[in-house]
């Protein structure tokens, strides 16, 4: 089949590859339909020195249908078409069951693999004619047949993810709310604000085409390259700041200032991918008695409360994509992701 | 000054009553700018053995500008224009401090009295051209120059009262909810699921007109005269019922048909007014886990809340507003709005 | 084997009957080493009209071996000792993943069947020499080999049941809780209560037996015999009322009695079972805005939370055990159980 | 009147100051009976360059009797015998609203004083013969007269700040947990730890004396000059972590420490004070979904919960007190404190 395959830094390849087969009675095999470059994947590109042993197919946003069975597999036929949560959990252990399929330690073989798809070549990835899906019966979901492919892409990573982080950031009814970063992490984190009731989401990126995207959105934009950030959301909170704040870019310097804006007894979530320590002005935390939360994403939490609100027409989480282009393409695609090229948002591959 | 005074079952009148007085100095004393009459004021108009010792002026939806002000007062002040919530607390006892001011043993003077505006001479009601607010630190809160009386004043009680309704049937993003009622307080019940993120607002009315406007806000139409609402409801959710339901007429009959829609660990709120014992369908509620909440509002609680809303632009209480009349006709509006004459939905009065 | 089986009202018969043996994928077979007799068993035992067809075995507190085994088992091996959860889930529906197993229309075909042990031929019970546990991995929990079987058996039902009622009161630390009820149920939520913290558990029964017992395990003993019970509960606390109340006998007045003695805000939960429609005093949960809950209990949520307390010395389960018995005598100890003869407050079974 | 006064690094004198007067219609004035020596106050004691100007009156941790009284406090009376809160609020702000008293910027003058008695000449603190108490509705609560002055005393701050651990670490039913720290906070989370039901607490101190006394109160010793913390902590919880870990001493390592014994989505609480920046082992956090949360304690919030465990016998706060000395020994007390001699655990004094 053809594949996305990873090769080290800025070295994504689109090859032939030994088609995946079952390997174990609880797989599934899905022919994909639609798949997906996310921010993550980005940050394979800009890696240094080779993640593990390079060679193995990418991607952990896809969709298709069911072509091949384990033979334990119950909930899942033969032609379904499923999206997979881009984690892997086995749905057993007591990390699964406390709904932390992310820290399931059969999936990641206590630790050792990547419980993601497309980060190793155990799990290999879904920018591919096929994929193996793990756990079917935990990891797949079967879709409504009227809506489409891109409709519910995005329930694979990134809409729950940017869901999670106003989860995190307990965002509620009436709530004012900033988020760092109008990437499709950040757009969806500021819909999903909008989406739980909060009065005003404020919405900082230095990228003015993005920023321009999240105003049009309804969001209150801030530029950072001409405000002051803090002072700026202090002032648009009539001094007291804001009720939770949600980091979407990654960027340690940015707790800081999320810190600065959030009230005291506020929230401070981080779903920004941040790889190593940080530096936390513990101060202002103590002070303001604020919260400081984060974590990888677990789509099987949320897809049951966000697939209902696409069924129903109030949440299109197709206004990110900025372009579609052939699986054939991934190279050209990376690349231009990786450049921010012509104002790209989201690319959607297909095989 | 000119009031609306209780008189008896369908008899409320526009009299001239002794002018209200600062009687503790925790007052202040409101010079009345806009008030409205509420459904539970129809209550009394209709019935039939006259509440305590007639002659109280009614209302307890009303806002306006201080006009005196108790020596106590610390957080008012002479000119501010504010509204009062509808039930009265110290905001001291064990119950204020719990949130639940309208079980204040102070205000009710240990139950005595209702600590609700205009339901006796103690507290009596904004329906008038003024009115002295007790507690006012606590019970009164400041309203920003922009917003207009119109877009405020329903803060008093039906907004979070509707608000309440979400708040007890624990609608959050994805749900789908049922709403029965499209009056006042069902209509701000359903526009507060769907600000929470519900995925679904189903309502539920005999009344064709008001059924029409809830459709218009959005909301998906179930006639109880024209569809069985049972099974109309389960096929609306592929079989499966709402996550809530919200009680918002006051009948009995209804609680036992919410329990029918509701899937097994959802959760009832009933904020329609049930003055008598109810028989409740225990068994469904048994098997299906369901919890039933019920309670008389607190909008102290809400109101931080909800007025953020306003003020962004995300919620317009104005929509309810059918009818705008002089104070002076008070009689009139009560006989419309008892009468469901001329699709009435909601009535403001102006002094 | 041996097993206890229905026959109708106040005939339970110890019998021979088939081996029972795995019907599907998914099920093991248990070697019963322990079970006992539930309040619930009782309401079979009284039941004028037979339930179903008769003639099925009873049962669904036991623990065991795992005899025999399923190919689409995974956790659970043979040899293991486990026990099983009262209520039967299919561990992958809608209301098995919010954890309502009891709700799981898999299990109960649709709601044709019971979907808990000894209720009918479908799931038969575990008053046997052995048993089928179907969705074995849902449903089965290993036990600690250091735990003897008394320790761990009460985790099948009545221990999460009685901890259920906690939750569902809400019970937290500081809190003043009335349990009606010290039979086993009302014993373990007394316990449970404590164990939250609780600052004072109060416990009504009229047993004057059972009452000493609770005495004797810190709670606060109110006798309905010999003391107004609203009266002594209001005194108890102040006059303020408590802040939960668990209703753990299955008495429809006592609903009543549950909303007058709790404070405005707190919380009724019903464990008893009540079968049939019950008349709710609407006015005082309204005025006192009172949550009325209740439900089936899902061991598989609890016992996690559970078994480490047991585990740790915290809470000894065998403390309600008052007899033990061979299961051969097993009719004798339905009627000792139904007649509330020799003191008897549960009675353990041995196959 | 007698005080101890704060003259700098190592230099807290017993002095004769100006008597305090009620400066504001909404104070109190108390002549002490008892008062305490926290371990924050050692943070002044040891501070290298003197806080603010010097020679102001320390303490906030203290219980007494009211000796006169401002015209606007309503719910105190002369002769009351109350507790202050160590952290002073208005009681209306947003933020007293919402519950976090020390955030209050009336109180603080807008950040420019400490809200917290001691600190400042602004509000001078409790180690003396008399102190002023502001805003006395909201900060002074009455206590129980069978309840003595060495039961109630630890409610002004530490109990509560100690419960706010278990609180913030979210410790319920059958958690295990870890308490970093001994001391008289540490002691406090440990036993409220237990008293929500934790089914293992775990203490490490390297202090033998107070590892000991832990111990001896049902605590699972760990001590760091003898063990692998991380290690044997791991080994306690079968391998999988423990739910939720408190930090209770104040040194930034211990967060690290922290998340490595967390399972996934387990809390980390930092009640510990640490004045400075900390660097946090983010990938830990992100990749097992912890959350972080500290905080200046709000006793007004927590005085409700704990003080009727109190009353009914269920906790005893004075488990901790090692010495009692008379106020004239002050100095001496915190030379003994800040000495860690003599087995010293915590000091009451006595005006």
């Amino acid at each position: 089949m053809k594949a996305i395959v990873y090769h080290g830094k800025e070295d994504m390849r689109v090859e032939t590859v030994p088609d995946h087969v079952i390997q174990s009675d609880t797989d599934v095999l899905l022919r994909v339909e639609r798949t997906a470059i996310c921010g993550s994947d980005l940050h394979l590109w800009h890696l240094d020195s080779p993640l593990g042993s390079a060679g193995f197919v990418v991607g952990h946003e896809f969709l298709g249908r069911v072509e091949d069975i384990g033979s334990a597999v119950t909930d899942i036929a033969k032609g379904d078409r499923v999206l997979a949560s881009c984690t892997i959990g086995c749905g057993r252990c007591a990390s699964c069951r406390r709904g932390f399929y992310s820290g399931c330690a059969v999936a990641s073989q206590g630790g050792a693999v990547p419980n993601v798809f497309g980060f190793s070549a155990v799990y290999g990835g879904g920018q591919a004619e096929a994929v193996r899906v793990p756990f079917a019966d935990v990891n797949c979901f079967k879709l409504p047949e009227r809506l489409s492919d891109e409709q519910c892409l995005f329930l694979t990573d990134i809409l729950p993810t940017g869901f999670m982080g106003t989860e995190l950031a307990e965002v509620s009814t009436g709530d004012r709310v900033v988020v760092f970063g109008c990437g499709p992490v950040g757009a969806f984190a500021q819909r999903c604000a909008q989406l739980r009731g909060a009065a005003q989401v404020i919405a900082v990126d230095p990228d003015a085409g993005r920023l321009a995207r999240a105003a049009a959105r309804g969001m209150v934009p801030v530029d950072p390259t001409r405000e002051d950030v803090v002072a700026r959301i202090l002032e648009l909170t009539g001094g007291a700041g804001v009720d939770a704040t949600i980091e979407a870019v990654g960027k340690a310097e940015l707790v800081a200032q999320a810190a600065m804006v959030t009230r005291p007894g506020g929230k401070v979530a981080v779903i920004g991918v941040i790889l190593a320590p940080i530096e936390v002005p513990w101060p202002i935390f103590f002070n303001k008695n604020l919260a400081l939360r984060t974590g990888l994403v677990n789509p099987q939490v949320y897809i049951p409360h966000l697939l209902p609100l696409i069924e129903e027409g109030r949440l299109d989480p197709t206004e990110i994509i900025s372009h579609r282009l052939p699986l054939a393409q991934g190279r050209e695609a990376y690349e231009m992701f990786a450049a921010h090229r012509d104002n790209v948002l989201k690319v959607v591959l297909t095989p």
